[in-house]
């Protein structure tokens, strides 16, 4: 780059909040906040720049349609865009690990296949309209406690199948410009100073060619950072941190290549970004409201309605809106994501206009039962208190004055609707009993009250999904006993268990599971078929819309492998896809299944690793609404692990080839007088014991046939 | 010592199974399997000599009496020393990580205070008898799923409370001759090579002076071994070995020092047995069964007992016994602890000889049906698949077959009676509903037959208390979604929550509570109180027998800290009395809570500290059947970790000292001009952001007041 070591040192740190330096003559660029909307901050602690407030990643996580996600994506690039922004820091695809992460609204799901398939579209969205992405916070960034030292503790199966397997299906599918290293450590190590992440597994095996910039505030150790990978420190300026690296290169302890690598990347970032033309900093904030609409509108999850109670019709139905939320809706969380809306919809003005018949409104408990009882329908609004980064929940309970208001007002009308609000699940089988209809509408961005409008009248049949599991309990939750630790550590305890897959490995009742979500139309399903087309099976399902009514259907697919040598979840979600159905249709879905997404990670060999076997795919409307299964057959990898002196007798014995080769060499001993050894292997207790010896050990009991040179020449037999 | 280093090496193996060398002046000792009775081999592979079958630990300890564990004890001693043998190898007190452990029969409990409390008695009765105790498997070996190589891994918190605690109570109160490394791994090292575990705890901490033998076959690196703290390598010859350490020794790569410390143990311990005269070779073995009998009745658990139906009186009463386990009994389990009995007794010869009645039996199926009809009372004995070392079980269901039985019996005559045999529980809310009376009889030893017709006729009044609790399901247990583990770890993922831990944690159902059992009499609580004396809380309650029949209540104590600044497990026994009281009558109970066992290990402190606050001590017969509770208000230990930079400024404002600097620090940087500080720290979520942040991370961000000077004299300050 013809730099001098000082130089490079200073382009990998920030100018100051929101850019890179200019250095020498590579020009400074701005990154701003998201992923929801832009938050370009105009002062450092001000109000940002009107933008669009889209859905929360909680809401747009639940529409399960990658479609949807990019065009939101494509919006977001291109405010960011006009406003002359060349990073969003966006999207969040951590893994909602416990239902109380305080961040989980900026995040996805509790599955690794949905959120990387969504995110991926996200991200090339974003990028198609000339800006970069950011993708965080990587990794295992899945709780606020104590979140700038907490050391998740997980071990690598639970790491490469959960917590990593999104960050690696966006970087490999959807190449993004940045990745954004976690505030966390990971296994004892700073996210921002962890080498096996940022440089082993991100760059040499997903093949990341972008910039690593550290979370704001990420970074302890400079030169432990460019050593590990990170290229960029925000905020900045860090000019102490700047000659630490400097001094570091100059001294030998931090290889210079090294240095070249980061800042080389960095500049790379500012020549890719300025190679886009600047925004002129306009854009259809008609266009972009009415998407954030619709996406709000496909967020939303109908959880029950008894009796057909919704959809409303537009007359001759009274309706009583009760809750302040109707009227000051919550829109979005706290902290770093937070936009400043360029206009928001309330649902009490649009359900108002929404109908021809009287609309009252109550803010609270008295006049809400008047309101309710003069009422052909209630429509009750409830919230969780307020969702915000930098601190996790400490209940999944609705506020008691919330459930107290339900609960009279359904007392009043039992034709009672109740609209939630919330940015993370809230439990609602204490009181939801007596509640015939209930809408789930997260934090819907902007345009969420027209949107709640458009569900509650029918204008939008609703397809939104569950992305996380509805508990009946906070302690039935796989994560419980080991959040949020403590003393610096939490443990990953549940492994591989997170979400769904231990609600169904422990056969637990759930409230609502994952995938769930009503229509107000219904589906039938017909038998799934499958065939194989390369390295893909694709699953075929006929799927008919049996309603009077046009609607959509997620049709999921869900794997397991009943008799697998090693322990699985007893189904992971592999695919799915969202159809629109008109009603009386019916439609032959596809969902393709990559064979390589059945691979485990296999810590012995180091490697994903099909194995063979007979698969079960099930087809069906949630997680635990299964209609339909195939089987197919996949050869798989070569899973068996080299035999070593390691390796126990019973291992030996068990390979083709190793048993026969432990066969000659006992018998060769058994011709020499070994009789002894003969009497041993008939009584079965001894044989239990000599069985999970490793060779090696068995070789030093006395008497053994084992010296550590034959052990060797079966080594090497054994492993052609 | 005067010997030579190849002498020394050669100390540090065995000469052979069972003996140490005689090396120089130094004669060799025997040891020999435990721990319910001496495993003297004649030859290799052979019966051992006939000894005294005791009662396996799963028996024994659900006794919850250290006085009649100390006789067992020391009736092992007396018929070990007796056969001329220095050390028995036992007690067993691993703790019941999961139900399905194949070697639970052997260990004592799912809670490390009882074991520990029952394992102290055992170690003093048998070294009573001048032979010597060997304390296993140290440590965390809670399974025979690949044990030679499998890594347990625990965080320090759960191995210091759980998995450790029970072998520090036997070695700093028994002082036992020697502890036997385990197999396993722990965190990645194997036990014969842990360096921290075998010579920083054990000897540094817990100040042990005896010999650490390996498990058979558990050294895989002789000069790592003796390194770590590993005194005797068994069994022997291991002549590569012993050279490998003279080698060692004389490369400077294994430091003389360590070499004479384990040769000198060894020969303290032979000089240790040899002080203490040879035994004859005989013993009382009638004395002896007595003893086992006593011991196996007392270990019974009554679980169920509907209307009263038991105990049968001797007369009248007409009684089929069915099932061949009543003819042929299960008195142990499998591998290296299986006795040779002196004699065994059979339940079917013990009933007969019992009553005056008929007595009909029938081994199985149709006979055993027609007998139940005929008869007034069907007692059924029915076992699980048998439990052996180097196995864990497959499941906690009775074999089906044994199940159908005891449904066609209750089915034919309602009257009646199932007899468990078992090493470990098994469920049985499937088809206990329709049986009105349920004995746990587990393994009893050689003379549990007349023990169940000691209770079956109430000439014993069962007292036996379940120290695992029974679950409903085998999904429901903590331990479920990570046991056994794979490719060569598993992951102790409950933590702290072992057994009754867990279940209470969930607040889950369970089949039958940690602690429950019952009696053929009823007891009453009174009011607890409790009052400090010294170190120690002594809780008293007053306990009435309030029926017919004189009985023995075991008395639990529970601690809880409910606004512990930690994570804690709901309650933990601290404290049991087993007291004996006559019918009609009332004693007043007092158990004694050391305040030091209601510390827990503090991983920011690297120790054991007591918190202050006020402790709920509930008293009862059951983990969930608590009669009366006392809080005691305990002042405890400082437990303020100390201020540094990487606190963070949420910890230093919390903290007295700390707030007050930080105050000052900032108030002088506004005084200067920063009224953009005021601004920042006036938005909460500005706040929560920076509350969250250590101060050396502060201190990089743009405009921070904090520098790395500030944050020095800070600490200083902070930290008088």
């Amino acid at each position: 780059m013809g730099l001098i070591i000082a130089e490079k040192a200073a382009l990998t740190s920030g100018a100051d909040f929101w850019h890179t330096k200019a250095v020498g003559d590579l020009p400074s660029i701005m990154v701003a906040d998201g992923p929801h909307g832009l938050r370009k901050q105009v002062t450092d602690h001000g109000p940002a720049e009107p933008a669009t407030c889209f859905p929360p990643a909680v809401a747009l996580g639940s529409t399960w349609d990658p479609d949807l996600v990019g065009r939101v994506g494509a919006a977001l690039g291109a405010e960011t865009r006009a406003a002359g922004v060349s990073v969003l820091l966006g999207p969040g695809i951590n893994l909602k690990r416990t239902p109380l992460g305080g961040r989980n609204f900026e995040y996805y799901a509790e599955d690794p296949l949905l959120t990387g398939v969504l995110a991926v579209e996200w991200v090339r969205g974003l990028q198609s309209q000339g800006v970069g992405a950011s993708v965080k916070h990587f990794a295992v960034n899945s709780q606020e406690t104590d979140r700038m030292r907490v050391s998740a503790d997980v071990d690598e199966r639970t790491l490469r199948e959960l917590y990593l397997r999104a960050f690696q299906r966006v970087v490999e599918q959807a190449r993004p410009w940045t990745v954004m290293c976690a505030y966390n450590r990971i296994n004892g190590v700073h996210a921002a100073q962890h080498q096996w992440l940022l440089t082993e597994v991100l760059r040499g095996e997903w093949g990341f060619d972008g910039v690593v910039v550290s979370d704001w505030g990420a970074v302890a150790d400079r030169v432990a950072s460019v050593r590990a990978g990170l290229d960029l420190t925000m905020p900045g300026p860090d000019d102490a941190g700047d000659r630490a690296v400097e001094r570091a290169v100059a001294d030998g302890v931090l290889d210079e290549a090294l240095l070249d690598a980061a800042a080389g990347r960095v500049a790379a970032l500012v020549e890719r970004a300025r190679s886009h033309d600047g925004g002129d900093g306009t854009f259809d904030a008609d266009a972009h409201h009415a998407l954030a609409r619709e996406a709000a509108a496909r967020g939303i999850v109908l959880l029950k309605n008894e009796g057909g109670l919704l959809p409303l019709r537009p007359e001759g139905v009274s309706i009583a809106v009760i809750g302040e939320y109707a009227r000051t809706p919550r829109i979005q969380g706290g902290g770093s994501s937070r936009v400043n809306p360029t206009r928001v919809d309330t649902a009490l003005a649009e359900i108002t206009a929404s109908t021809s018949a009287p609309v009252t409104f109550a803010a609270r408990g008295d006049e809400a039962v008047e309101a309710a009882l003069a009422s052909d329908v209630a429509i009750v609004f409830v919230a969780s208190d307020e969702e915000t980064e930098g601190r996790d929940r400490e209940t999944l309970d609705l506020p008691a004055d919330q459930v107290r208001l339900v609960e009279r007002v359904v007392a009043a009308n039992p034709r009672t609707v109740v609209v939630l609000a919330n940015g993370g699940v809230v439990l609602t089988s204490a009181w939801d009993g007596a509640v015939p209809a209930l809408v789930e509408a997260w934090l819907l961005g902007q345009a969420g009250g027209a949107a709640i409008a458009d569900v509650l009248f029918g204008r939008v049949n609703p397809s939104g999904r569950l992305t996380e599991t509805i508990p009946l309990r906070l302690a039935d939750h796989p994560s419980y006993l080991d959040f949020p630790g403590g003393a610096g550590h939490v443990r990953y305890g549940e492994g591989l268990h997170v979400g769904y897959r231990g609600f169904d490995a422990r056969d637990q009742a759930v409230a609502y599971p994952f995938g769930f979500g009503l229509s107000y139309t219904t589906f039938g399903y017909g038998q799934a078929s499958a065939t194989r087309a390369g390295d893909t099976i694709e699953v075929r399902v006929p799927v008919t819309n049996a309603g009077q009514r046009d609607g959509r259907e997620v049709v999921q697919v869900y794997a397991s492998l009943p008799d697998s040598a090693v322990r699985r979840p007893v189904r992971e979600l592999k695919g799915f896809a969202n159809v629109a159905i008109p009603a009386g249709s019916t439609v032959e879905v596809t969902v393709r299944v990559p064979v390589a997404d059945l691979a485990y990670w296999d810590p012995r060999l180091g490697r994903w690793a099909v194995e063979g076997g007979t698969y079960t795919l099930a087809v069906g409307a949630s997680s635990r609404d299964l209609r339909t299964t195939v089987t197919v057959r996949v050869d798989g990898d070569d899973t068996r692990p080299p035999l070593t002196g390691e390796s126990t007798l019973a291992e030996w014995l068990s390979d083709p080839i190793g048993g026969e080769l432990i066969g000659e060499a006992f018998a060769a001993l058994l011709a020499e007088g070994g009789d002894d050894l003969a009497s041993v292997a008939a009584d079965p207790e001894t044989f239990t014991f000599l069985g999970s010896l490793p060779l090696n050990r068995l070789a030093t009991f006395p008497g053994s046939p084992l010296t550590p040179d034959t052990i060797e020449k079966l080594v090497t037999a054994a492993n052609p």
